[in-house]
């Protein structure tokens, strides 16, 4: 059985995540029928002190939604050159919303109110306009970092002045409240619209929410219609999510710690050039020049590691709910051990 | 307790499609890694005698999916007025796939050659160009009426001769094929893209599965991609696909009898002007004219009928999975009490 | 030397329009600088006591200008199913705003109040969202027909009532107003957008105006750049423009009274089913059903006659500034001749 | 009277120019009935030995036209990020094609054979499908530099390695082949299209060409109709064109001879940091980190020289058939009198 780091999306429900899902009360969700959707809409609206909320199937679809619903064709999103609305999401921005994108290079993939301010356009028709401002919190591809709310309150602040709404990817948020000690009320306060995703640390099979005001989800609700995001009986997937809520936060610590670990580990092998400071449950490391990532994670995967390349010498591990003590024992061993022959 | 015939959406699963639920292997399906959802969409191909299938959230989305991969920008889709694509997709033929329509006038909502061959566009830049013709089977709108292979041949081979695609929106296409005895792999034979729904007539969940050619899946995965329609650990609802197949295809003839009894019920009614011949599981009658369908469907409501509104003076009921021989009965007492207090 | 009767759009500028053209005074208007194209938009602006103006490269630009600006992705637009916006624009309403369509079927292309509310769609998120109301005067499709500002009024009501925008595709509008005697303030004041085409009855070279308020024009000069239709010295052709307006209104009448003597001559050749009443400048008749119309253009085409297909029995004529009369007796002798030769 | 360097568009015709335009045989091109943009059509595709060619309002639509024909939605265009179709056309990639962008950081806008291949995206589901790569010549943003045919065939080689189309955004390349002695054949051997514009050097009021082959440009016609780009009589138009290709080319270096002296004079100036190499009509140059681009360009203006800015501390000016050696005394005089009032 290999130890499967490519992602926290890799989990299976636990035992009595399954019980929660097969006990639910379902009914037609299209036709606004089902109690278990509704309730974990409502649930997280509250949590986060917003005024409504989007059971949808996955983070692509919130993060599309929101920046459709946000913008016209011919609008202009500013945000990072390493956030996954730009990187993962297929060309999403130009195919569903038709806007443009203007991308700043922040640290680690984090915008800062300078580097917004530098990136409106001006009011000129040779340009887009721009409307958007997306952030990521934590950033996949900056190695699960984080905002703190101030940080966030600056970013806002110049989005205020120029009449632009923020955003949230907020795929990981709940991996930086748990560091932070923030709360999920503080980010509602500052963001136009929030999505966060159940089906990564928090261990649930499919789905992610959105958040906004009932306006914006009511208008983000006819575009779900149409990307065919409508579905019947979901409350089965929002039962996981109910659960998840209530008993999977605060255990991300623990990934954290197991990830911190990991890095220690890793950053001790030759072939390692370096790895990005730890932050959460990603671990970015790069190779030596000679090394490939695609040939490296190959060499993993023979070791029963799977891991996932994140450039040309660059290696993702994210620790999850269903990588344990055990498995990291034993993942000690083999990076102990050397995972290239040395000869 | 209503009696609710809204749509064979609002179906249950049942205690052994939990089962089959609660017990499926998963795992997480953007990865490619979920065994059930792989055996579900090999078992659903093969069914069909088609190289690949996908399994999707749902049927608008299996429809927005074929139409956008095999039309591009600027072309022409050919279906019918009353065809589900056209008016309950959100708009999505223009918005997805940024094609045009061109709307025949077909009997019930049936297409012919000679409609297809009509609707035809010219080579000539002040139009688009027609690339896809569009049949639904069985027709919603028409009443669930249903075509035979024998007539979808003769369309397909106008579609030959001008190099067009050929999609079926086939949400009910078992109801259709239970009633003439036509197997799937005759219908794999004549389209370029097959959608089938699970969560109708086959009292799944959630889910609907779209059929094609190995490229044209694997663009269509693409394409779910960007829509958000990529899913993790879908396994739990591919499961309850399975099942289904399995299971719930030949009691559809079941639902069949028992919308051909509501139609007879419903013909005595004073107040019905008409009821559409009933050939599939849908019962759409008129109104007369003095009745609005709105007020007609809260009468019923207030009587524990659940049922939609069709037109101005139409109403549908659907019978489903979840509508048994005790409600018809209980549904026979109701219409023979009389619906519209007589004063 | 045919008769060329294709359309109003082949008409070459005369000596004085020429003249016109090339003492224009120009500047590039792209940053704002062509005095010329400053003065046709304030001056078409002010004759219909509308806000703002643009001037475009053709009716189509214009059309598709207001649709994209009026509407966003997911919209409804209704129009007639003879309407050029739907018909001759290429799909463009799907393609450049994403926008579907919901096609009344008005007398001889002509919408009324009833056929308005009647397309409106419900507020349900199976449906796109009605937005804009397109009419077309006169009715190319129509025979040439027109409405009267009272007919305009009417929809305009409706409009108002359910907050939706009308535009009017008004590329042979001063062919009605020589008719009715209307003013062009009085279509001003019932339209959100007026497109008016220069290069079809009042024989300019190229060019149509859209108008509307400051804050619409403005929007649609930022999707006309990105659509490519910035230019640079277009005062040249504005010029044509401004003398156009000046020099060829009141003589349209001319040409309606050639029209309705071509339709008097055509009504007793004995291939002819029917003329549709003439009431601008378009004649449209409908062959026998054994004559196709492609096969009698061929015939007109060999006596020197240009004509084009407007149906499978239908055939356009189109008089304009080139129709002389003399090329009407040279047209009154042919067809006295007869145009299918008698065998 | 004031010495506008702003751009090379603001040229208003000559009057032999003029005179070919007046003395024009036109057509309807819509109809493809205009000799005069038939011929102009055909004597550029014959000087770049490509097979068809398509008149258009500007270089944007022709841009746009190519990345559009070029592409699907979901597409990925590479270009660098300081290109013309990024920056300056309005977001008309995402709201045109639909088509993501890969941005490259080449030297002053030009792109190599290395960073084509590093911005190539690989088979994966969340990504777009790179499609096509545009190049510039000259780079506006990088100050009218220039590639040579090798640079371009190296490049080229990697396009056929991986199936990507190759499009030449040349709004400014005779001004390339004047430096060079390279041939526009050389040029249509290498590219899948190329767009080139009449309007800048060359001094034409109005019209950019697109190339390509014969499938290419017929889908480009259509496209260009959608858009709104059909025009009527635009053989006056082509007549400036065919005019300019037969006088203007080779007058092309005196421009390239005064930009140079141009930057020899600024580059003296106290307030300017640097001047970009001058390599062919356009000059760039850095102020001093303590005065703005907009407040220069105002002192500029008042001392009745016209530039824009092109950065927050940069300032072009752009040499053309409109600026004289008169004027360019006139302008030395002022530059030596200083911009800067010493205070």
């Amino acid at each position: 059985m290999s130890i499967d780091l490519r992602s926290d999306t890799v989990t299976r429900p636990t035992p009595a995540m399954r019980e929660a899902m097969f006990t639910a009360e379902v009914g037609d969700d299209v036709l606004g029928d089902d109690p278990t959707v509704l309730a974990l809409e409502e649930k997280t609206a509250r949590l986060f002190g917003m005024e409504a909320a989007l059971f949808c199937t996955s983070g692509t679809m919130t993060n599309q939604l929101a920046i459709r619903t946000h913008t016209c064709p011919g609008d202009d999103v500013i945000c990072d050159q390493l956030s996954h609305v730009y990187l993962y999401e297929g060309g999403g921005i130009a195919v569903n919303a038709l806007a443009s994108v203007s991308l700043a290079k922040g640290e680690r993939g984090k915008l800062t109110p300078e580097l917004v301010r530098e990136h409106i356009q001006p009011d000129d028709i040779h340009k887009p306009i721009t409307r958007l401002v997306c952030l990521e919190n934590t950033v996949n591809k900056g190695g699960g970092c984080y905002y703190t709310v101030p940080e966030i309150a600056a970013i806002r602040q110049v989005c205020d002045e120029y009449g632009l709404k923020l955003h949230l990817d907020g795929a990981r948020l709940f991996n930086a409240l748990v560091e932070t000690g923030e709360t999920p009320e503080s980010y509602g306060q500052l963001f136009d619209s929030i999505s966060i995703c159940l089906s990564k640390g928090l261990g649930c099979p499919v789905g992610s929410l959105l958040l906004g005001k009932v306006d914006f989800i009511k208008q983000s609700r006819r575009f779900r219609k149409l990307m065919g995001g409508g579905w019947r009986q979901a409350g089965f997937l929002a039962a996981a999510g109910i659960y998840a809520l209530d008993h999977h936060i605060n255990r991300l610590k623990l990934d954290h710690a197991r990830a911190r670990r990991i890095g220690q580990l890793i950053s001790q092998l030759p072939e390692v050039e370096a790895v990005f400071p730890v932050e959460t449950n990603i671990v970015i490391f790069q190779l030596k020049q000679n090394i490939l990532a695609t040939d490296y994670v190959e060499l993993l995967a023979q070791k029963g590691i799977l891991a996932v390349t994140f450039g040309k010498h660059l290696v993702r591990f994210v620790t999850h709910l269903d990588f344990t003590d055990e498995q990291l024992l034993s993942l000690e061993q083999k990076i102990k051990e050397g995972i290239v022959s040395q000869s």
